[in-house]
């Protein structure tokens, strides 16, 4: 795969779509490493399966999304190996701060530097349920983008998203509030691919807009479904995280051979 | 003020009423270190800022709530600040953890690692828009707690928090979730001192429940009000933050004045 340099386009969201048609690829491998899946809670251990990861995806993968919960359980130390692996993963690819922020303005200010300009992610997961506010701050520079949480692939997602005010979900509302933010174009919305329907219908309401979609692999969502409506002219990135990372027999070989399969699998989807 | 050891009751919230009667304050000093707020931003500054305020406040306070963001935002040396700064505080304050952590239930579990078990908080904030598998890994422990965000302070809270079904808002939704799974007796609410309707309604839903309340001083909320309603029956934790801990000169005089004066008003409030 030809690497590109960085964004050097308008906007984050431009950028993602020329990156994605660029390397025909739609795939973000999530870094997500658990010492319970990897059978090793020493650091030393998850960071050389880190680099691993990265290295057997190289060829396969536009973005990488580093799950910020695996990295803070280990504090001060887990800061220092979230540095280093953004360092690692380098310029080449689209570093995706899985991190979930919503704050008020002042401190969501904070976690904007600490994400964009500290750590040197390209874009950051955000949780919507305060409101406006607490987003701007992450919206101002073109160049980084957001993805917010609409409808999240986990059981109990439905308990407040989807309540419903006159016909409305409260996701719905979430995608509403998204259009209308959306004035740097780099707003993009995280949709599980555990539900197809809301997928779906956020599509239509949102023909344009970038997804980032999880729960592919070990949370059972449907991969070619994921393709047809999370990438209908907008564009879908498909996150996988155990799937990928902790694959067969966790050589670098199983890694590299599941990532590209998941690969394979959605290029033929979108022919 | 005399100091009692650690949690030693059955429950979180059984602590911290206890802990509330016996010291006769509800004072939560928040600590959002900011570099604006201080006039620097060394490092340096910064951290002995926040012992001054520590030191200051211990005659007054009986929690104190580090706020993530301004740790983050120094990477890896915040996060060895921050670890300090829970060490300074000690084991006769109770520490919260204002996170907003929410996610799904295998990372949400390693959330609850790092903020319980690495970092040694008894509580956390929790953003409650993934429902109940984000919280559950939480409230495991009886004597670790956690403070869900039902109607924030904030200007933009009302978008999705106030969102009606049949007559029931998403935060009193939050409210119910919350009774429901708080069989450890370990689970409260973050209420805005800024909206006092909502307040007192979310006290007749959960008249047991303990509350944290941000939003008085920099953001003008009354804190008469928060006492007479987030105190009626359950306890109400009332968390300043700017207005302590950037008080007049910032001197360590002008910080304990200030302390003083809010836990004064606080007793007045509840004779």
């Amino acid at each position: 795969m030809i690497l590109v340099s960085s964004n050097t386009l308008k906007s984050f969201n431009s950028f993602l779509k020329s990156r994605i048609e660029q390397q025909n690829s739609w795939l973000c491998v999530g870094l997500d490493m658990s010492p319970e899946s990897l059978g090793s809670n020493k650091l030393k251990d998850l960071k050389n399966h880190t680099y691993k990861v990265i290295d057997s995806t190289r060829d396969f993968a536009i973005a990488y999304k580093p799950n910020f919960a695996f990295f803070e359980r280990w504090g001060t130390k887990g800061f220092s190996w979230l540095e280093d692996t953004i360092d690692y993963i380098g310029f080449d690819y689209i570093k995706i701060a899985d991190a979930k922020r919503g704050d008020i303005g002042n401190t969501a200010k904070q976690y904007a530097y600490s994400i964009f300009d500290h750590f040197g992610f390209e874009c950051v997961t955000i949780n919507p349920y305060m409101g406006q506010d607490s987003i701007i701050p992450f919206i101002e520079n073109e160049q980084k983008g957001v993805f917010l949480l609409a409808k999240t692939s986990n059981d109990s997602s439905g308990y407040l998203q989807n309540i419903n005010n006159n016909g409305v979900f409260v996701y719905e509302r979430v995608v509403k509030m998204a259009k209308e933010l959306n004035k740097n174009n780099n707003i993009g919305l995280v949709v599980g691919a555990t539900v197809p329907e809301e997928l779906r219908s956020i599509r239509e309401l949102s023909p344009e807009m970038p997804f980032l979609i999880p729960g592919v692999g070990a949370q059972g969502g449907d991969l070619n479904l994921c393709m047809k409506f999370g990438n209908r002219n907008g564009v879908g990135l498909i996150n996988i995280s155990r799937g990928i990372s902790f694959a067969g027999d966790m050589s670098s070989k199983s890694i590299k051979n599941a990532a590209s399969k998941f690969l394979i699998q959605m290029q033929e989807a979108v022919k």
